[in-house]
């Protein structure tokens, strides 16, 4: 016991109790096929091999694009049975071999766009997309041997998911993916720097780079938008415009900055001609955050010509192209995507939760209800309706 | 004699010769329908108005620009009886009212996509579109008053084309779209900087910024392409790869730096699978100077994912779309147009003209054919076949 309260975080276990390069039997929260409910299961989960860490997750949210891969949207992507989940924070359990910058008991946050410090693109200042471990819907199993980690009681695989799987008590990931943070920070709101938080504030930040005094139109005000409004708001932004059919999302959009509301429901004039006349002639940073062709044209035509410049976020499962005419690039306008909001998941994301801790971004703003892991449906049903921002469900 | 030797440049004149506030009758090449020969005829060339400027065109250029508006291949932008051409050089002839930066006898060149320093995008740092003067194919009459300055003997309206009309020996222009360069300039290699040595060499300089040791990709070597490639020579690129599928053009693309050449009508893998092979995985920047869009989809996919970068310099006159999904934008890569090299010309091109005069640039690489005004349509027989890159004329 002495062992147990000297450790920072209250894991370390007697040493009969210790779990390292043990299966782990726990309770996960799988899929068995698009759409269908999650059922809370025994679970299987494997030691970490060479470079990937076993953590205990702590808290998890839910994040849209858990959403699309639990209804099946994209079929290329589809594998069940599946662990899904990539918004957490947990303890580190064990690590395998190789693994210098974590250890035991160590907090850390999973990134689902991991950084390996060694490719062409880590070592480049220009990319926060890993060549080995950056975003990958299709990736369903570990790099090092192709299997999975995660079995049924009966030893059937289960697929991982976004480099993450974090509905489950234990997950293991590969180092690359796992982020260490400052072991007083607290982990239920670091939850949020997993992936909405950071890839909206990111993208006002890194992405776009939004300035002080400059002027901002958000496309969607989920958590990702209204991270996006967060951001711009910590930068100095002199207007931020909120757009979202949903009335209720003004109101938390006043809380993270947005000066201005749109509803495109309301009757008039199309809304990049609304969004121009408020503005001299357009915002200088537009976001997609929604992963709508017709909102995309939208956001684009919005912007300042000469300079103004679209942020896309939002995921866009159709086939079909971008709505832009190339000569339309001739007016200056320019658009980009971002993925985790541009921020190198191990070599930033540690400073920025700390800023968070100093208030700089406020957490708790994003949490709008919590419930208990068993209640992960209920959790995905507050999302569907647009009643949550995140729900966070505690292990 | 005495007063026209004292000149820097041998223009003026006695004052019972001067034309100032009369018009002038000179000859210009007409167009009277799409595709139909320029005609040489005697056009009356009114005094420039307010903020205008009346200039003797000296040497004058052909650009694709002026074969798609002579072919009449957007039929919006159709015009006739119209004076085409935009690459020119020349001297003012009178200025009107309030033109306070240049007087009669300056050495000048028109610049299709004028810089009228007071509109919010002229006083901004961050681009070069003029919302006043900017290039606008649909524009065919002045600003000041809504009509032409130019007119048959018989005083029927003859259209303006892009701000400048220089297939003439006199044309007016609007203040801001005529710079006053260097009077020790050479004029007629002066002309290049008029289109499209300045749009090419400024893609590369302005818009892409390319950096020394960088490997750049240019789909199409004409003289946009080549001057492209010239731009990225002097700012030390490590690799230019040119594209074309007229095996000449190697040769003049030799001459302005290009390292590897892509035949795109030999057999073999997708351009873009060629090129991210013998790259690393994909070049730092591509520049489309086509105006294709299956080329522009390779040129895009030429560059490095995280950070490669697009530059469309074509013209696309069909009314498809980017052929890019959203999600293609998630790997990194950006596409952005560029105008005129993205030079701001007023403010820009009198420096650009004194470094091409110092050598950083030579402007005699594109200089390929000479011909006397008079030869107009056979210049742009060479231009259609594919033979010259610049064939100037001389007025």
């Amino acid at each position: 016991m002495a062992n147990h309260q000297n450790s920072a975080n209250g894991w370390s276990k007697p040493s009969d109790q210790r779990t390292t390069g043990k299966v782990i039997t726990c309770k996960a929260a799988v899929v068995w096929g698009p759409g269908q409910p999650f059922v809370m299961e025994q679970v299987q989960v494997d030691p970490p091999q060479k470079l990937e860490v076993r953590i205990k997750i702590l808290f998890t949210s839910i994040c849209h694009t858990d959403l699309s891969a639990w209804q099946g949207q994209n079929e290329a992507q589809r594998a069940f049975p599946r662990i899904l989940g990539h918004e957490a924070s947990g303890i580190v359990e064990s690590v395998g071999d190789g693994v210098k910058d974590m250890k035991e008991g160590d907090r850390v946050i999973p990134i689902f766009n991991g950084e390996c410090g060694d490719c062409k693109c880590c070592k480049s200042e220009k990319t926060n997309i890993c060549q080995n471990f950056g975003v990958n819907p299709f990736k369903k199993v570990m790099n090092n041997d192709g299997t999975s980690r995660f079995s049924t009681k009966d030893g059937k695989p289960i697929y991982h998911f976004l480099n993450t799987s974090t509905f489950s008590e234990y997950t293991v990931l590969e180092s690359a993916c796992v982020v260490k943070i400052d072991p007083e920070a607290p982990l239920k709101k670091m939850t949020m720097l997993s992936c909405g938080v950071s890839t909206g504030v990111g993208a006002a930040w890194n992405t776009a780079n939004v300035q002080a005094a400059s002027t901002v139109a958000i496309f969607g005000l989920g958590s990702v938008g209204l991270a996006v409004a967060e951001g711009a708001r910590a930068r100095g932004a002199s207007k931020i415009i909120g757009v979202d059919i949903n009335p209720n999302k003004f109101i938390k959009g006043q809380a993270v900055g947005v000066t201005d509301f749109i509803n495109p429901s309301e009757p008039g004039k199309p809304l990049h001609e609304r969004i121009r006349e408020i503005t001299d002639g357009g915002v200088d940073y537009s976001f997609e955050c929604i992963g709508n062709l017709d909102v995309l044209r939208e956001a684009f035509l919005s912007t300042h010509e000469g300079w103004g410049f679209t942020v896309v976020l939002g995921i866009h499962p159709t086939p079909k192209m971008l709505p832009l005419h190339p000569m339309e690039l001739f007016h200056g306008r320019g658009i980009i995507g971002s993925v985790f909001g541009g921020f190198k998941g191990k070599s930033q994301l540690p400073h920025f939760a700390q800023e968070c801790m100093h208030g700089v971004v406020d957490l708790d703003k994003f949490i709008t209800h919590e419930l208990p892991f068993e209640k992960i449906n209920d959790a995905f049903q507050l999302l569907i309706e647009g009643k949550s921002l995140r729900c966070v469900l505690q292990l």
